[in-house]
């Protein structure tokens, strides 16, 4: 077989892994497909910058042209980011033909109904791995390992940014704003972290997973989202306390075939494996109703592990070449979504509450749980030694979150309670 | 497209999984594969026995001829176990077209290189997903998530009865023979539970992790096993004391396209991820060279989760069907392989060592390690309260297991050691 001809866009991190995984494990690869993979063309900004990598000056160019219009090349590998331009270069691709492998979960998210129906029409395959959680092949996971089941839950910790955060709040009682200038010094986070802290990143991959998890169409809009830049190192201290951890958690739920999808900081029990996910690393855990629990590991960025999933799904498409199928596997119909509504959406909650130090007051605020129908798990009260106002905590049972709502408002209202102080969805 | 028709052969646990997904989730699976999945014969050993699900007395038959021989039947399940008669069977029902899906780790481990070879000649696909590790799809993990990548350990916690036994031992320091009784009680473990306890269950799933994780071929009986009838509650207790887990683990490593495949009790920080996969529960993590550390958690059996798997591998078989692909998706090459020898393979060991308590002892026990250029980590030593000899409890730095048992060959001859109580490999 001829050899297989890539043209990539950026050479950005991601990008010089390709470059580096497919040059290094060219024998692999070519044991494994019947053909050499060669990067015929690179799209750079600045064809004359320095590079980490060795790459013929020849194949770089500054003009997509050259990749997308160039008939020599078959795969079109995007890792340069960015929405709207992106789009029209890959249905530019797709239109003549050339098979597209993105890391775009931006794109993926906000049009990937639209990239797909144009790989389709088109007898091209779109695959996209690495746009969520890097290294985990969780979208594989979701489309043929769980394609019997029916999947009810998917919880992921989706951004590695947010996760090192917390796990560093957690682990040495820092503050949010001094460990955030920690990893941005670190490169951990970027100088406007404002799409990773606020769940932005997170709320695009759920939305990814929460397609293809429940073969429905799911839209970015309807993710609720809150990011974590309201934790604090107090809360972090009470949940550990009470045995669980802080921890940004995508939640795609799914019961009847209707759909919530949030993003939001989490309560998650200590022994929930999910729990014990620290630093950078991703995970995402799935329920389905046969299969039970399960949870896939692993790093969610970095050159070589993104280029690994970006490389797996390149082999796929040269595999699907190999034997003339190419745009042909994903046969499933998407269901049209229902989205839960706030009655339907249960869950524990956790609330710090500060209030007036004196007598009846538990009794009050009890009897705002009660009259919504909101029953409880656990309750501490506790002076505070930093305040003339006692502490209350309370963890409910399962609850509606518009019965929350309306918890919250009727707390409003009264005066005994000085402050709603804190309040995170509980898990596990 | 007209039904597909399958032909299970058994109808135990497993089997009446199958058929309850295949029935429950009839609806979900034609939307994905375009046409119905129908249980068109199933081979029992008595027609006339009560059964948990109903299912249509037509379809039952005692005779196997009945499926393999049926042209009707497109695929044969395989969930009946057995290994020389079952191999005649499925090869019977290759060499007539029907593509397979079993659930058989036994079969796989020894004669799965035969059965696909069979396939191939047929044009007829063989998957086996739920052959190792029943609800994780780390079959597909590995062929197609890192097929980028270059795999260089397996470890796995694949069997669920150990984890049971050793989980109960370390949580409620029960002793091994205590926790298998109950074990036998719960159903977890067999009346004869060689085959858990002693690792040859978990030997022949590594035997087909490390093939596919590899790609090389590997064969069962070059896997070294040891099983946890040895692990004392005393040996768990020190590794508790020292940040550690036992876990009986299936290591798989390679470097310099050399592997070695073992399985053993081992010590695990308790800081690794899979030191706290507990219970029934099975994970496999594996480190590439490019995506460094994954892992992948859930139930390693059971009725559902495997038939999840298995019902997986049906939607698999019928997807190529539709696009007429079967049997020729693996294009992969396998490499001859070279067995690591002793002196290439490394690792940390725990010694516990009882000794005579007087001086000068623990300088001729670190004499020899010197001697075989076995350096150490940490030691300890302190005096046994039930008896007069002392206790010295030795961590090693990475050693090769050829110096390894050239010092306990020393010990043994050494008078001061009165017994080498405990030896583990140590990981994380």
């Amino acid at each position: 077989m001829k050899p297989v001809k890539v043209g990539l866009l950026g050479l950005g991190t991601v990008g010089t892994g390709v470059v580096r995984i497919v040059e290094g494990h060219q024998e692999d690869l070519r044991s494994q497909v019947g053909s050499p993979i060669v990067i015929e063309k690179v799209l750079v900004q600045n064809k004359d910058k320095a590079r980490s990598i060795s790459i013929d000056a020849s194949k770089l160019t500054e003009d997509v042209a050259d990749i997308i219009y160039n008939p020599d090349i078959d795969v079109v590998v995007e890792v340069m980011g960015g929405i709207e331009h992106t789009k029209q270069h890959i249905l530019e691709a797709l239109s003549r033909g050339k098979h597209v492998v993105t890391a775009n979960k931006d794109l993926m998210a906000l049009h990937g109904q639209e990239i797909l129906a144009k790989a389709a029409e088109n007898r091209c395959d779109v695959f996209y791995e690495a746009s969520v959680a890097g290294g985990i092949p969780i979208i594989r996971t979701l489309i043929e390992g769980f394609s019997s089941d029916r999947i009810t839950k998917i919880m992921g910790i989706v951004n590695g940014t947010t996760n090192y955060i917390l796990t560093k709040m957690s682990q040495e009682g820092a503050s949010y704003l001094d460990v955030l200038k920690e990893a941005q010094q670190l490169g951990y986070a970027e100088a406007d972290p404002t799409s990773d802290v606020e769940g932005l990143d997170a709320a695009r991959k759920m939305t990814i997973l929460a397609r293809l998890g429940f073969r429905a169409e799911f839209a970015l809009e309807d993710v609720s989202v809150q990011g974590i830049s309201g934790v604090s190192k107090e809360d972090i201290l009470y949940a550990k306390r009470l045995g669980y951890e802080v921890k940004l958690l995508g939640i795609a739920e799914r019961s009847d075939d209707q759909i919530a999808v949030s993003v939001q900081p989490t309560m998650v029990k200590q022994s929930h494996p999910i729990a014990s996910v620290n630093g950078v690393f991703n995970a995402v855990y799935v329920h389905g109703e046969a299969v039970g629990e399960t949870m896939f590991y692993g790093a969610g960025a970095g050159e070589l592990p993104t280029a690994t999933s970006i490389v797996a799904d390149l082999v796929a498409v040269v595999k699907n070449l190999k034997i003339g199928v190419n745009g042909l596997q994903d046969v499933a119909s998407y269901k049209e979504t229902k989205l839960k509504t706030d009655e339907q959406i249960s869950s524990k909650y956790f609330l710090l509450l500060h209030v007036d130090d004196k007598a009846g007051v538990l009794a009050r605020i009890t009897q705002v749980f009660a009259e919504y129908e909101v029953s409880l798990e656990s309750v501490l009260q506790q002076p505070n030694p930093h305040n003339p106002e006692a502490e209350i905590i309370v963890i409910t049972h399962d609850a509606n979150k518009a019965a929350m709502n309306k918890v919250l408002q009727a707390f409003d209202s009264l005066e005994v309670i000085r402050k709603v102080k804190s309040i995170y969805r509980v898990e596990g």
